[in-house]
């Protein structure tokens, strides 16, 4: 087990040094504190309330993503979680993030410092300043929709992307569809790539044109569908597949706006399946994510990973969700 | 719930026959046999059999696969399955399968008259009759190393393939070696595919030239080294990565029955880390698969699926165990 003398012999310093670096204390450099606590993480420290505290706290970082209602993408995944660590005896801590707080401290110092086994993180982009260091982090750590290669202590949690969006494709194809435009989620995400790839090879597995002018970037909002539908509608989409259900339900409000009937003239169909979508008008049709689980199984990857079990990843099957927003396509 | 006079109805026979198409009798004849169970099926109807023995039963079948001592490979999955498996009272049924034993009978139809919840399947082939029926089986359903796509009730379970064989490249290139051979698994598997993709672009990532003369398949037998390993030879490998620890036993093997020195003059690395890996001369550096792991975490799947929870894949992140069969490449 390693000590504070230890990490003093290591680092050639007074065991008070280290001590204050542990703890906080303002009276050493902020440099010094950070050798301190990143030599105490190399070489495996762990501090009285840590041991104390073992396998008690988890932390749930989210950022992007709104969780406070019932009618949000992310409240699910954290009411799963919750249930799940609870009945483990485990306490959750949930934390806003934003890139500013990941700049201000390093992931693994963060945990270290606030005595946390492992932690659940929703939300991140590939911008993040976080994610360059879940690279080599040691704490146990499972990632919504972010995917690490090569860490066994970093799992990637989601629903199949391929798999959704080929639901989705395949719907429309099926009702006649072949000019079914695109209104991704944020550019920078993992996720928005992987749909993305998917769409393309779903088009192209059912030999129908790929057109980049019918592709846009919706970044989760209902307003973002006025800057694109338009365009859409003039490229001659009879379809459009929404990267979630807001981004959907503005997408049928600027149909209706031009004139257009849903699903008459144009079929809508979103992502997610949130409480919403039975109560748009038209009902929507959606691929639904199974958000209660999600947070079920974020959690038994981390157990899994706090017990020396690595699981790369887990994903969810998605389930297409028919309602009235679609229809077979008039244009022949 | 679905009675044996709602098949007789939805059929227009009697009582009597569905009893007896249910039961096996040999009064009736095998498409009538079969006709009843496959309405049996879709109807959703149990027996009294397994509503006695619901979430009591599971079957585990095995193909292609030695699982009898512990040097072999299917042996800690099998326990690893059966451990978690027996702790949440189930029955597990070991239940060897060949392409013949799947033409007899239908996946389902087998399930059902067996009374079985859900099974855990080793080790079929792209080929195997049953692989078709798993697109739509009812049946709560875990594949080893196969993926079916858009079914809910079958869920994929693995060893990240990407991962593992990079992990290899990665060792050897950083070694300095550029021609490296890959001795692949069977033909007709998804596992042989992955690899075969994931060392082509672990070469490309690495600026590495791809030589088709440098790839063969080993079919998990130490006897394939003498077939490929003097092409290999031949062709300048300083470096062979094997798709089983039994086929780089064979692979050293030959390369010194060739006099060449392992590592001295040719690296070789091993998939698995099967317990013989420490034991051959050299001891073998080789990727790990955590059996008992894949075991226990394919019935956390299989249990989830029962429990109407998809899971579409979970797959574990391999390990690189460096021991003395790899070394610094000469060949400048």
């Amino acid at each position: 087990m390693v000590t504070i003398k230890d990490i003093a012999n290591r680092l050639g310093v007074s065991v008070s040094t280290v001590s204050k670096g542990l703890t906080g204390a303002s009276d050493i450099s902020e440099n010094l504190r950070q050798l301190v606590l990143d030599t105490a993480i190399e070489m495996g420290y762990k501090s009285k309330k840590m041991k104390k505290e073992e396998h008690k706290k988890l932390c749930l970082f989210v950022e992007n993503m709104e969780y406070s209602s019932s009618n949000q993408f992310g409240y699910d995944i954290v009411l799963g979680f919750k249930q799940s660590a609870y009945r483990a005896n485990w306490n959750v801590t949930v934390t806003p993030v934003t890139p500013e707080f990941q700049m201000k401290e390093k992931y693994d110092t963060y945990m270290l410092k606030n005595g946390f086994s492992g932690a659940f993180i929703l939300g991140l982009t590939l911008h993040d300043p976080w994610i360059e260091q879940f690279a080599d982090t040691t704490v146990p750590t499972v990632l919504f929709d972010n995917y690490i290669p090569k860490n066994s202590n970093v799992c990637y949690i989601g629903t199949d992307s391929y798999e959704g969006i080929d639901l989705a494709v395949d719907h429309l194809s099926r009702l006649g569809h072949r000019r079914i435009a695109f209104m991704n989620g944020t550019p920078y995400s993992m996720i928005s790539k992987q749909r993305r790839q998917a769409y393309i090879t779903a088009l192209q597995n059912r030999g129908l044109p790929v057109d980049e002018s019918l592709i846009a970037h919706g970044y989760y909002l209902a307003e973002s569908a006025k800057y694109h539908v338009p365009d859409f509608i003039e490229m001659g989409a009879t379809a459009i597949l929404c990267g979630s259900d807001l981004i959907a339900s503005g997408v049928i409000t600027e149909c209706q706006a031009h004139g257009l009937s849903v699903p008459g003239d144009i079929s809508v169909i979103g992502y997610d399946d949130l409480p919403i979508s039975s109560f748009l008008n038209p009902p929507l049709t959606t691929i639904r994510q199974d958000r209660v689980e999600l947070g079920k199984c974020a959690y038994t990857s981390l157990s899994a990973s706090i017990d020396h079990v690595s699981i790369s990843r887990t994903l969810l099957h998605p389930q297409l969700i028919t309602r009235s927003s679609t229809a077979p396509c008039r244009v022949s």
